[in-house]
C-alpha cells in the first residue's frame, strides 16, 4: 500500500523547518526508526542532512543521507522510509540518475515505504519533472521521474498578481503552455498545503489548498479535507 | 561581423509590440528585405507569424515564418537577417533541433547575418538554455543552444520583493544556483532592455539597465549605455 507525503514547501513564512507538515509527516512515519534522505536537490549535502537530521531527532528518528553511504542505493533498501526534500530539481534528478536511486526509490515506495517530499522532492514523485518552477542549471538525462502517483505537482503555487506590470509569465500562464504540449492533470499546491496518500486514498491538507488545473478546463480550487482519490486512478 | 540584438521583453507594460526596441531592431535590418522568422516558442505558430509580420510591415520588411516552409532551414539560408521571438524556452529548442534549425542559424549569424531575439529568442542565442525562466514542459534533445555569445542571459529579470512572503526562490537565489553548478557569467536584463552586439563591440541598451552576475563575486548594476564588450571575450 502506497504511503506518500507530497508537501508544497518545507517552510511556510513564519515557521520553523517541516513545522507545519509536522502532525502528518510523524504520522507517516509512525512505526519507523531509520529514514534514509535524499540531499541532490541542495549543493551543500553535509550541512542540508545535519539541518533535517536535527529535525527528525525531535520526531524521534534517525535520518541518514544517502550521500554518506558508498552505494546510495544501499541505504534506500535498509531504511524504514525515505524524505526527499527540496531545492533544484534539475539538480536532483540528475543526481537520483547518477546514483542510480530512480528504480530502488520507485520500488519501495511502490510497495510501501512511506516516502515523504517536499518542493522538489514532491515533483519527482510525478510522473516527469514538468511542472516544476525551477532554473534548469544543470540536464538531467531525462525528465522522467518516480511516477509514483500519475498526476504532476505544482508546488509553491502562488495566486496571480493583478497589479503586477512585470510581463513575464504568470504561474497560470505557465501551466497554461504546459496544456499546449501535455495532458497529465496538474495539482498546483499553496504554501502549506500538502497531499496525503495511503492506498487508494489522497486528501488535500493544509488551510491554503491549491487548484486543480485540467487541459481544457477551468481550473478548480482544491480546500483543506478535499478527497481527490479519483486522480489516483486517472 | 557579428550584428546581434537580445532584448529581454517583447512588450514593456503600457507600450505595443516591439515598441521598446524598434529603433535597434530598424537599425539592425537597415539594408535588409526579407527577415526569416522562427514561431516555434509559441504553439500557435500561423496567429504568432501574422501578429509579428504586421510589426515588421511598419518597418517595411517582409517577415515569413519558417514553418511555412517544406524544408525551414532553406528560409534561413535565404533571408537577410533573422528574428526568434519569445514563449516557452524548452518548446524553442526542441523544435530548433527538431527542424535542424542549430547550424544553420548558428553558421549563419556568425558570417554576420543580423540575428534579433526576445525572452526565449535572447536565451537560445546564449550557449545553454540554462537561465531561462520557462517551466520545462518538453524535453529538448539537448539544452545546448546556439551560442552566438560566450555568456548567459536572463531576461525578465526582476529585483526581489523584500515585502514577499513566498518561500519559493526568488530570481537572484535562482541564480545563485546556477554558479553552484556552472562558471559562465550571466547578464540579468531587466525588462526594457537590451543588449546591441556589433563585431567586438557590445552595449547595453534601455533605461531599466540589468545586474551582471558572477560566480564568486556580487552581481554589479549596468545601466543604459554600459560598454560590455569585455564579455564578449570571455
Amino acid at each position: 500500500m502506497r504511503r506518500l507525503l507530497l508537501v508544497s514547501t518545507s517552510t511556510v513564512h513564519g515557521t520553523g523547518y517541516l513545522e507545519h507538515c509536522a502532525a502528518q509527516a510523524r504520522q507517516l512515519f509512525s512505526g519507523c526508526r531509520l529514514i534514509a534522505f535524499v540531499p541532490y536537490a541542495l549543493a551543500d549535502h553535509d550541512g542540508y542532512a545535519r539541518h533535517v537530521a536535527e529535525r527528525f531527532r525531535d520526531w524521534d528518528l534517525e535520518l541518514v543521507s544517502v550521500h554518506t553511504e558508498k552505494r546510495p542505493a544501499d541505504l534506500v533498501e535498509k531504511a524504514d522510509g525515505l524524505f526527499i526534500g527540496g531545492g533544484n530539481t534539475f539538480r536532483l534528478v540528475r543526481d537520483l540518475y547518477a546514483f542510480e536511486l530512480v528504480n530502488p526509490i520507485r520500488r519501495r515506495a511502490e510497495r510501501g515505504m512511506p516516502y515523504m517530499g517536499t518542493s522538489a522532492g514532491s515533483n519527482v514523485a510525478c510522473p516527469t519533472l514538468g511542472t516544476t518552477n525551477d532554473m534548469p542549471i544543470v540536464a538531467p538525462p531525462s525528465f522522467e521521474t518516480l511516477a509514483l502517483v500519475p498526476f504532476q505537482i505544482n508546488p509553491h503555487y502562488i495566486d496571480l498578481d493583478s497589479a503586477s506590470t512585470h510581463m513575464g509569465e504568470t504561474r497560470d500562464q505557465r501551466l497554461a503552455e504546459y496544456f499546449e504540449e501535455n495532458h497529465r492533470h496538474v495539482l498546483a499546491l499553496r504554501e502549506g498545503a500538502m497531499l496525503e496518500i495511503r492506498g487508494e486514498r489522497m486528501t488535500l491538507r493544509g488551510v491554503p489548498g491549491g487548484k486543480h488545473f485540467r487541459r481544457g478546463a477551468n481550473p478548480r480550487e482544491i480546500a483543506d479535507g478535499a478527497d481527490l482519490s479519483a486522480l489516483l486512478r486517472d
